[in-house]
């Protein structure tokens, strides 16, 4: 966290007019209200109301049979006793980190990665490796990363692969590549030491707070252990929706819509930004939510970001996603959840915010 | 988390036929489902869906604030600010240990005590001592224990008042006082080192998975930032359906409702006790979901369950419960759950175990 940026941003999100790209949420439009609707009516009326109940901590059942079934169909040896669920993916890179590591010990992560990830591993005393230095465990974003919207380099893929090293494969945007391509999940040929993390939240929406997590076996009662430790269960009425949901649902085919929607999204923010913004560096996605900008301009992301919101324009400063802090100004820009017709506008005002600060 | 105990009871709880006294679940029929369907389909139909998006870590404004006023009202200084709302009380706990203590620290806590928290303690190396010995901070549970179903000893309350360490004080049943007392919070006098948890999850239900920490202002800072790197934020659609629902619930009702429903269990479990384990020590509980047993017979409080699951009858094993190992046999019946007319027939199924116990 850093309460700086998020004081501004908060202060932001107050602003009527004001046009976000910060946050990476998930288009509402997409979030399946009717048929969580009918799950929630079938789910109350179960005589003994489980729904509302405890459960056991690895979660429901009925859906850890179908994350594993999901899995295994992506190449991973893996049953619904191997997968534990988890509020929200962070809590299974969060379980996954206090099993892993000690403080002191080294992570190895992209030069631009998942801020709360960082933020885990910093509270958790680790230090920050590029890939290739001696580590505890790697952190990556199969398929699609965020903040680059890129899968893996394939150079890192094939060092992990020839090493020994722990690898936490955090999934939660693997699902959302335009092209529809799923990856292959490292688990499935590095299984005894990865870590499949996966999430609810970009696909279907956050608020049930879903994730899960698969471990190595030979961690499994460990991580199910930090599991109950940490919150006793996930919500079991998000799990009980959610299981009943995926038994009616035809999931690939709402992916295949999601993916159209975002990929659309993401041409029009790259339309609007080389309209605007043409001398900044970014590739097109291939999947997620977000556009990673970076420029050779020198100064202060938060000092930029006040001038957009200024301008009434919000992002998501660039050294949030560094594990090294650098001069040049970088940026993330979410396409996900802002109108479509506000593009243009906001990106405009965010050249107004650069030039603002230049000539400061 | 105790394999060998938790494998016996998930067999017991899949026999057809077996009693459970074990796991202090919260009685079903108590369980809002009318008033929660309403709240659900008042949530959905909002236009941007707000029940299923992202949410800040904190939570929702609307619930902190309902937890703030009820908190104000028994004497404490808190605004909605001040709130953190958790994925249960489980997690308060959690965060306020992570925060508090370091590993190789002591944690002062009672003779019997939550297994969960115990755990977590242990998890996070600490070490166990009596309340009264030195220890970086003390975690009670005050207005009802669990497993006890007893207010704080007055001797701890009173050295605890005049020491200078900080309190994890867990509320989680502090509500459910059969008398309808509901304690001063330590958090009242003690504001700038206690660590006021609360929960939803016995007075409502636990599927939603809410509850809720305060922290001394000093810490209020650390502990959210411990709760955004744990899972980000507790699940919004549950927290929406809880400040929905409390908008128009008559809440201290309800509670003198379950509090009855739960006073009633507890007398018909003692009775049955009194019938066929009079030789056994237990003291009427003031509230909770539970009576604690002690006894002086010397044994493998495993092999009882063992003998009892047998015999047809689940309870949850003493050694749980306390921070240090003892040879005299304790357990947990809970009285919260299980239909009232098993009552007779699963005490007398355990007094015929702990014959068998002592037959071998």
């Amino acid at each position: 966290m850093d309460a700086a940026v998020d004081a501004i941003l908060r202060e932001a999100s107050s602003h009527a007019g004001a046009i976000s790209f910060a946050g990476g949420l998930p288009d509402a439009a997409l979030f399946p209200r009717g048929a969580l609707h009918v799950a929630f009516d079938d789910a109350l009326r179960e005589t003994d109301c489980r729904a509302l109940q405890y459960d056991w901590p690895e979660g429901s059942a009925a859906l850890r049979e179908w994350i594993a079934a999901r899995a295994r169909a992506r190449g991973m040896d893996v049953t619904a006793s191997d997968v534990i669920v988890t509020s929200g993916a962070q809590q299974a890179l969060s379980i996954a980190t206090a099993v892993l590591a000690r403080p002191g010990d080294a992570v190895a992560v992209d030069r631009a990665a998942y801020p709360a990830a960082l933020d885990l591993f910093r509270a958790s005393s680790l230090r920050l490796v590029p890939h290739g230095v001696a580590a505890t465990f790697a952190y990556v974003m199969p398929g699609a990363s965020n903040p680059t919207g890129h899968d893996l380099d394939p150079d890192v893929v094939a060092a992990l692969a020839c090493s020994t090293l722990p690898i936490l494969a955090d999934e939660a945007y693997a699902e959302l590549r335009f092209d529809g391509r799923m990856p292959r999940p490292l688990a499935a040929d590095l299984r005894t030491r990865t870590w499949h993390v996966g999430s609810f939240s970009k696909t279907l929406c956050p608020g049930l707070r879903v994730g899960f997590l698969v471990a190595p076996r030979a961690h499994r009662e460990a991580a199910l252990a930090a599991k109950q430790d940490a919150d006793l269960q996930a919500g079991t009425l998000s799990q009980t929706l959610l299981a009943r949901f995926l038994a009616r649902d035809d999931f690939d085919a709402r992916l295949a819509h999601a993916r159209a929607v975002y990929r659309r999204r993401a041409e029009r923010l790259a339309d609007a930004l080389e309209r605007h913004l043409s001398w900044a560096r970014w590739r097109m996605p291939e999947g997620g939510f977000s556009i990673w900008i970076e420029t050779d301009r020198t100064g202060d992301d938060v000092a930029l970001l006040r001038e957009a919101v200024a301008r009434g324009v919000a992002f998501d400063p660039g050294h949030r996603f560094l594990a090294h802090a650098s001069p040049a100004i970088a940026l993330r820009v979410c396409h996900s959840a802002t109108p479509v017709a506000q593009f243009d506008e906001g990106i405009r005002r965010l050249a107004r915010a650069f030039d603002a600060l230049r000539r400061r």
